[in-house]
């Protein structure tokens, strides 16, 4: 499945979730990311993601499509995605 | 149709194109947005947008989906989309 994924993190935890994140999805964005997936993998992210959290504090929402065709995407802007391997 | 609109902007332009995003999506979290929107109405939001925004510099992502119902959203965390009408 194909995923979006957006966090809103306290300071001091958006380093390792940013590095977390990374392992699964391609960063395109400050705090954005997408990405084919798997349930198994998805599921594993989310409970990594749940250990790096403050839950009380700290915001993290996936949007999940059975296919990436259904969305469209436009960058106005610098796409930052381009850097990814430089990071 | 539906879109998620991400912004990475410079701080100096943050408050500002949240503001204008906030006259055509809901906000629910820090820097990203939904909702149902208009063709005419995407536009006019990107052509504000675009004058808002360094292009050289910030980033602006609109991922779009003819019907809602083709993405699912999960939330983790705090839920800031609930704030919304106290800001």
């Amino acid at each position: 499945m194909y995923v979006i994924l957006v966090y809103d993190m306290g300071e001091k935890r958006v380093s390792k979730m940013m590095k977390h994140c990374r392992k699964y999805l391609n960063w395109i964005q400050n705090s954005v990311f997408e990405g084919e997936i798997t349930e198994v993998k998805l599921k594993e992210l989310e409970i990594g993601a749940r250990k790096i959290m403050n839950e009380n504090e700290d915001s993290l929402i996936i949007f999940k499509s059975r296919n990436e065709r259904w969305l469209d995407k436009q960058v106005i802007g610098v796409e930052r995605m381009s850097t990814d391997n430089f990071l």
